[in-house]
């Protein structure tokens, strides 16, 4: 039954994104029986509370973690499938247009927006929403075989903030964990999801700049950046490896993400 | 009505906080009644997302902010005196206790944990309650007023935390933005409410060390004690001021606080 109501929630999701109206069998007005179930909000869960597990996670005070833990799966899933997901992630882009319209540009070409790529600009929760929520392991080969399809979705949110760049003269960078085998697939997905200007997309190669840790990596590769004379306005990621160590930019923006931790 | 509301709860959480029995006249029976309104948790709130809001200063998204939205006063009301906030400073001292425990200690005296004080050992809950969680624009004077007082009330979930460092041989050192001339009714007031191990408490002496931020203050401060040969392996602050700049510390863990903000 929860996972029959995590279904529905999930093609409503999908289709809110993919700004196709619900098929008209009354969904629409079923929306309340659909909406997140009362624990994923403020009241109270049995034991372990969810929602501070969640905030403990997002203000990286909860670290290395491998799975959600099992008692959360569904007041995770109703969050990532309900309305304060997405909520949550329109409010970190509106801060950061507001940040980005607050700049004074030297319209030289050289101010540049880090975006990292899985659950930043684009969202695997497709995938996510067959696998648990983030309570199964991680299975590399399983979650590659989805992401060679190249079927992520967009985060409107995201979306929205990289065209607001683009209109005010910063360049979008995109740094990601993905390797560089992965370059055409993530490509193809960032395109058809609607990033069309990917000047410039960094993919890690293995090398000596890949360090051990992806706040190692991603921390090189902004060094990278700015010793060719770009300046790092802003930084976007669902991770806190995307926005903590050297390099990170004037300001950072953590995006939502209970589902899974990369340290 | 909503100001009778909060008010009684501000008595149960008093009463709580002081493992006092709250007065048996029903209002044991009435905490259902009493309990945080619904958009204090996950219910949608019409035009800015309060949660969506505390979520962006919880994770340092929205910085920079003098005063909460007058529209989150309720929300953010609620949150406090409501079961929340305390789960959410359960999580963060269960988490911190969780890597103490796990830590491999010289026990020559040198493992320290910088603690910071308002909003995280002792709480000023009862005076933000009076002016209107954080709405208010910040007044020093009213607000000197009430600390010389002595009458902030404990974090028990930071006096659990403090107790256990004790007793696994880390010393708490207390690093404030309070200054020098508070160090009496500071001590006094950190003793009252059982913090009775005080050896180390840093307040801003408004020197060279106190810089231009409380995270250059606070990073000084930091840097000063490692010089000295201490090894901080914990930091707690309900600040990101607390947690940023330089010499952090092995691990940084963020109390809630969606009342006011420091740079």
């Amino acid at each position: 039954m929860a996972a029959l109501v995590l279904h529905l929630l999930l093609s409503l999701f999908l289709a809110t994104i993919a700004n196709v109206e619900p098929h008209s069998h009354g969904i629409h007005n079923q929306i309340h029986l659909l909406r997140p179930q009362s624990g994923a909000g403020g009241s109270p869960v049995p034991g372990l509370s969810c929602q501070s597990w969640r905030l403990g996670v997002e203000t990286h005070n909860i670290i290395g973690w491998a799975t959600v833990p099992q008692e959360c799966e569904g007041y995770v899933g109703h969050y990532m499938l309900g309305q304060q997901y997405r909520k949550d992630s329109k409010a970190v882009a509106d801060e950061a247009i507001h940040f980005a319209e607050s700049l004074k540009l030297a319209k030289d070409g050289k101010d540049i927006w880090v975006f990292d790529v899985d659950e930043t600009t684009l969202s695997n929760l497709p995938y996510y929403a067959q696998h648990g929520f983030g309570v199964e392991p991680y299975n590399a080969k399983v979650f590659d075989e989805w992401v060679i399809q190249a079927k992520a979705v967009v985060l409107p949110e995201s979306l929205r903030l990289y065209r607001k760049l683009l209109s005010l003269g910063i360049k979008p960078v995109f740094l990601t964990g993905r390797t560089e085998d992965k370059r055409n697939v993530t490509t193809t997905n960032l395109k058809n999801a609607g990033y069309h200007t990917l000047e410039m997309l960094i993919l890690n190669r293995g090398s000596n700049y890949s360090g051990k840790t992806a706040t190692e990596y991603k921390s090189n590769e902004r060094r990278n950046l700015e010793m060719k004379g770009f300046r790092i306005v802003g930084n976007s990621g669902d991770q806190w490896s995307d926005l903590l160590g050297t390099n990170v930019g004037n300001r950072t923006f953590k995006l939502p993400d209970p589902m899974y931790y990369i340290s």
